[in-house]
């Protein structure tokens, strides 16, 4: 049994930035982007459970890469299914945690004050997601049309979320649906209150070639 | 006449960064963030008249700064109000251009197709602003609770905003209210519509440490 277990997302494929190779493994400050993401939780507490999903057909790539890198964090390899809802749900399975984290294998950058503040609210709640103001003003569309909307009304969803395990598991249950992007609405439908947290500024999803070099540079 | 008026806002006075010297002045790649900015639309049309607003009491070390970096592009200051509304009120005086486009002065990566985008779309349409789609989850907020939202119905706004002179200047006649944050909100309440184009990811709003970081290596 662990206090917490913390899924790591890794399914990317490769497709989006134009390269052959996902985005989990390009190379940031000399060390594969995810192998930064892992040892962000590791700083924080070593002792919680580190579960990994990745495409299968990148797992053994994976494996070269902890050798290359003499990678020593432990962690567990689980394979993806056909999407990210199918990787999660593999993943579950394998967590021992009483609390399980989601955390984008590509947001390298998640604070340990992140991490901490979304942790200690779970001593009271049973979901936390970390989320930041919007800096830009919005605008919402529909059938064409646009009209402003007020930007204080919303806020970014970063991750990790965490979760109550038993409330996570009962929201993977549920049949899977191609809207499901996001933990934090599954477990919602089945009447959870979420609660926000402060993310961190520089906790991006890095999903572009400036993601990349912006990633680079503050890392 | 001019063709297009360019207001640059930099009515900044810095508060917001921790530091005393305002945002639209630090130094990025040896020169001040602003004289980037000016650039950009200088470089897209060298004709187009470029109106900056300035708080009155940073005017004269703009004045210095032009000399010791020998900034040559031509522009023409004026001072702000209390409010951006009232600055960009004082440089709608000034402004010769049949079209007139507002732009933050801290977003010195505009790049020269977001430019285009909404000047080629000012063909046919009386108020053009950049966008892009947003990344992130987003949630609303409201009395305590939130919930999620579906991303792909919003977009992020971005500057430079176009306007035919005429719709805006009718728009600035009306009183000043502290919602104002936006022209093309003040533009739809006269029942104009707002046409969305694509801009640049690039083309951030520089107003922490960590933009300033990034516009440095970006630029």
């Amino acid at each position: 049994m662990y206090e917490v277990s913390v899924i790591i997302t890794a399914g990317g494929k490769g497709k989006r930035m134009g390269s052959s190779l996902p985005k989990q493994f390009m190379l940031i400050k000399d060390r594969p982007l995810l192998m930064h993401t892992i040892q962000r939780f590791y700083m924080y507490n070593p002792k919680w459970q580190l579960l990994v999903t990745l495409p299968e057909e990148w797992v053994n790539y994976w494996e070269e890469l902890v050798v290359k890198y003499d990678f020593q964090i432990p962690h567990r390899i689980v394979t993806g299914g056909s999407e990210r809802y199918h990787s999660i749900k593999n993943a579950l399975e394998k967590c021992q945690g009483k609390i399980i984290a989601v955390h984008d294998g590509v947001r390298p950058m998640v604070s340990n004050d992140t991490i901490d503040h979304c942790f200690q609210a779970m001593k009271t709640r049973k979901a936390v997601v970390p989320v930041l103001q919007h800096k830009e003003s919005i605008r919402s569309v529909s059938s064409g049309a646009s009209r402003a909307e007020d930007r204080s009304r919303f806020r970014l969803v970063q991750t990790p979320q965490f979760f109550d395990a038993e409330v996570l598991m009962n929201a993977y249950t549920r049949p899977y649906g191609p809207e499901v992007t996001d933990d934090a609405c599954l477990v919602e439908e089945l009447g959870e209150t979420v609660y926000l947290v402060k993310g961190n500024e520089e906790n991006i999803k890095v999903t572009t070639k400036i993601d990349l070099v912006i990633a680079e540079h503050l890392l």
